[in-house]
C-alpha cells in the first residue's frame, strides 16, 4: 500500500467554550475536550485509512492547561504511524488570545483506532511517511508506546520489546 | 487601520454528526447546523477584530444537499467585507465521501457580525483586502447585500442604493 | 387547492433559557435560538402543508436583542406565504418582564421550507390568505423576498423581477 | 389580592421530537418529557405569581401513550388552584396528526410551585377563579389533592381532611 | 414466580452537577433530576423484571433541598413493591459534603414500570419480599398509593379501596 | 496522613446508553464514555480527598467490547495509589444481560487527579492501603505507571526508572 503523509490526515476542528460545556470552575469540562478529541482523532483516521475506524484505546491525554469558558479552543489531529490495522493518532491542542492572537498549546493526547471493513474485521491500512521533524520524532516514538502497550497488557515480553528495552539498559 | 485578508480571519471547523444531531430523517438537524455555523462565525469575527463580536443578523442560508448521520462536515468561515463596526462572514459548508475523499459543497450562508467594546458599544474594525478571485467577488457583493439590508430594514432609500439599483435599471 | 389562513398554521413555542443554552454574556446562545426557530418553523410549514416538510433557506434574521438567561421566551411561527410548493414562514420573537408581563420583540426572522412526498419530491401546498394589516403586508413583501432570492441565486434576470424592480425606478 | 383566571397563567410549548430526545424504543424519552413539562410549568407558575417560583413536588404523571420520534407535542399548563403560596400546576400533553391535523391527549400531570422573595421566602400569590367546566373540576379536585399531600407527608391528621375522607366515607 | 428482595433491584446513580444541568438559580434544575431519577429507575425495574420495562407514571416526587451546582448526588432506586405487570419503584436521592463526607437527604420520588413483552403486552413480574424495615413500611403503603392512583383514575370505587378507606374512618 | 482504603472513595455510576448518546454504529460513543468516566473519576478523587480535584492526565483507556444502544452501564471508579498530591484513579466498566442479568467487563481505564486548594496549589492528600489482591496488584503497578509518565514525558531519566527498569532488565 501506499504511503502517505501526517498532513494528509489532518483534522482541524476550531471551536470556542460554551456555558453548557464547563465545569464547575469555569473551564472547559475534562469529558467535554475527551470526547471533542475523540471526534477529531476519528475523521483523521478515517482520512489515512479511507476506511470505517472505531476507537481502540486513549494512550495519554495530559492536561496541562485549564481551558476557560468563551476560549477559541482548536484540536489538530494527525495519524503519526499505523501498524497494520491500527492508526496512532496525535492530538495537539491549541488555544488563542483573542487580543494578541498568539497561540498556546494546551493539551497533547494519543488515541489509537482500527480501521474494520463492514463485518467489523480489521483491515490493513496505508503506512505513514513522516516529513517534519516533529513527524519523524513521533513516528519513532510511536513503536516505543506501541511496545509498551503491548507489555502493559501482558501481550509481549518486556525482553522482546526491543525499543523499549533500549531506553533502560 | 491596517486591513486584513480574508484568509487572517479563516475559521475550519471539522465535525462529524452523531444520533444526537440528526432529525427524524436521520440527516444532520438544521438547527445544529444553523448553530455551528454561528460558533465558526463568531471564531471567524473575532480574529479580524479582536473585539468581543455579537451576532447581528443571518442574511442568507441556502440549505442544497442533506448531510447524512456519520458525514464528516467542514464549515470555513472567513470574513468577506466589513463596514465600520459590522463584519460579513461567509460560511461553505462541505462534506467528504469516505472512500474517495472527494469533498462536496453541501451549503452556503452569510452571517452579520458586530465588534462591541467592554461596555458593549460598536468600535470600528479593520477593512478587508480580498485576494481570490472568489474574495473579490464576495467583497463586491457584499456591498448590494448591505444596501438591500438596509432597504428592507426601512433604513435607506432604495434611490439611494446605487449598487442595487444598477442591477434593475 | 383550498387556500388557508395564516393563523391556521401558528406555532407556538414558549421556553425558559437555562444555563446550558447561554452564550459566555449570559444570553441565549444565537445558535440556540436558531435551532428553536428552526424547530417552530418546521412545525409550522407541517401544519400549513400536513405534509414532510424540510428546511430549504433561512432568508433573514435579526438579532435586535439579547435574550439573558432565566428569560421566557415566546417563538410564534405562521406561513406568510407559499409558492407552490415552498412556504415563506415568519417568525417573531418575544420575551416577557417577569414582574409586569409586558411582551417585547427581540427578533425577527424568516425562513422557507419545501413540501415533499414520501420520495423526496416537491408537492404543491395550499395557497395563503392573509386576513390581518401585517399578514397582508408580509404576504404582498414575499414576493419582493421570492424574486431577490431568485436574482441573487442567478436564476432570475433582474430585470423580469417586477415587484423588485420597482422598488429601485 | 385580586383573583386570576386559569388562562391567564397558560403556557403554550409546542415542539417537535428529534432522535437526541427517544428512548431505544424510538419514542421520546421519559426524562425529556418530564424536563419539558416543568419548563412549562415554571412559566405558568410566573405568569400567575408575577414572582420567582420553584418546583414544590410533581404530584402525579399519567404516561398514557408513547410519544413517536417526529411528532409534534404540545404542552399545555395553567395555574388550577393556588394555596397562599403554592401553585398546583395543571398539565395537559398533546400529539397531532400530520395529515388530518388531529390532536390526541397523550398525558396529563399534576406539579406543584411554590412563589418565593429574593431571600427565598415563600409569599403569597393571587387566587384562582376557574371559568370552564373543566378548569372548575381541577380546581375542586385540587383541594383534596392537597389534603392527601399533606395526609401522606405525615402533615395532617386523615380525620381533618374532610375533602378527602368524603370520598370515602 | 420466585419473589426477590428490594435490594435485587437496587440502582446506584453517582454523578456531579455540571453547569450545563442547572437552573438560573444556579442550581440542579428539576427537569435533569426528573430524568436521571427516570433512568435510574428504569434500570430498577428491568433488573426486577428482567424485561423490556417502560414508564407507566410518576406518582410522586418532593423537591425538599435545592441541588447546588458542583454537588456530587447520589440517585439510589429499588423496586418497593409489585402488582402482577407493574412496579413501583422507589427513589431517594443524596447528596454529600465535600469537607465531611456526610450525607443529606434531598429529595424522594415515586415511579411505576410496567413490564410488556416484545409485543408491548403487559406481563407478570415476581413479587417483592422487603426485608428492612423500611422496606416493609414502603411495601404496606404502596398498596394505599395504588388504591388511591386507581381512585383518582376513576377506576376503582372509593368503598372498596379498603386500605385507604381505614385511613380516613 | 491517615491511610484511606480504596472501597472509601469507590464511585459507582449506573445508567443506560440511549440514542442521543450513540455513535453512527448505534454503541455508545466513545467521547461519551470518556465524559461518564472523567465524572466518576473526580468523585472518587474527591472522596478519597476531600479535597477541589482537577483532571490531570488519562493514562490509559482500552475500548475493548462496543456498549450497544439501550445498554445498561455501570462505570465504578476507585483510588488506586496516591503520589503526594495526585491520585491514580482505576476504573471498571460494566454492562449487564438483560435476560440472565451476568454482567461482563466492558472497558478500563485509568485517570491522574490532582488535589489542590481554592488557590489552585497542590496539597497533599492521604495515602492508600489497598485490601483486595487485585487491588494491591494495581496499587504495585500503579509505580511502573508513575515512572513511565515521568520518563515519556521527559521528567525522569530511565535509568531512575527502577520499578520500571526491572521489567526489561
Amino acid at each position: 500500500m501506499q504511503a502517505k503523509y501526517p498532513s494528509d490526515s489532518l483534522c482541524v476542528m476550531t471551536d470556542i467554550v460554551l456555558p453548557g460545556e464547563t465545569n464547575p470552575l469555569n473551564n472547559l469540562f475534562g469529558g467535554e475536550l475527551l470526547a471533542r478529541m475523540d471526534r477529531a482523532a476519528s475523521i483523521s483516521a478515517r482520512r489515512h485509512s479511507r476506511r470505517i475506524t472505531v476507537t481502540a484505546s486513549v494512550n495519554h491525554v495530559a492536561f496541562n492547561r485549564a481551558i476557560p469558558l468563551g476560549s477559541v479552543v482548536t484540536v489538530e489531529a494527525k495519524v503519526s504511524r499505523t501498524f497494520r490495522s491500527s492508526m496512532e493518532i496525535f492530538i495537539d491542542v491549541w488555544i488563542e488570545d483573542r487580543e494578541s492572537g498568539n497561540r498556546t498549546k494546551a493539551n497533547e493526547a494519543i488515541y489509537t483506532f482500527v480501521a474494520v471493513d463492514e463485518t467489523g474485521r480489521p483491515v490493513e491500512v496505508p503506512p505513514v511517511e513522516p516529513q517534519t521533524e516533529l513527524e519523524k520524532q513521533r513516528y519513532a516514538a510511536a513503536l516505543r508506546r506501541k511496545q509498551l502497550s503491548l507489555v502493559l497488557a501482558g501481550k509481549m515480553n518486556p525482553h522482546e520489546a526491543t525499543e523499549l528495552k533500549a531506553l533502560f539498559v
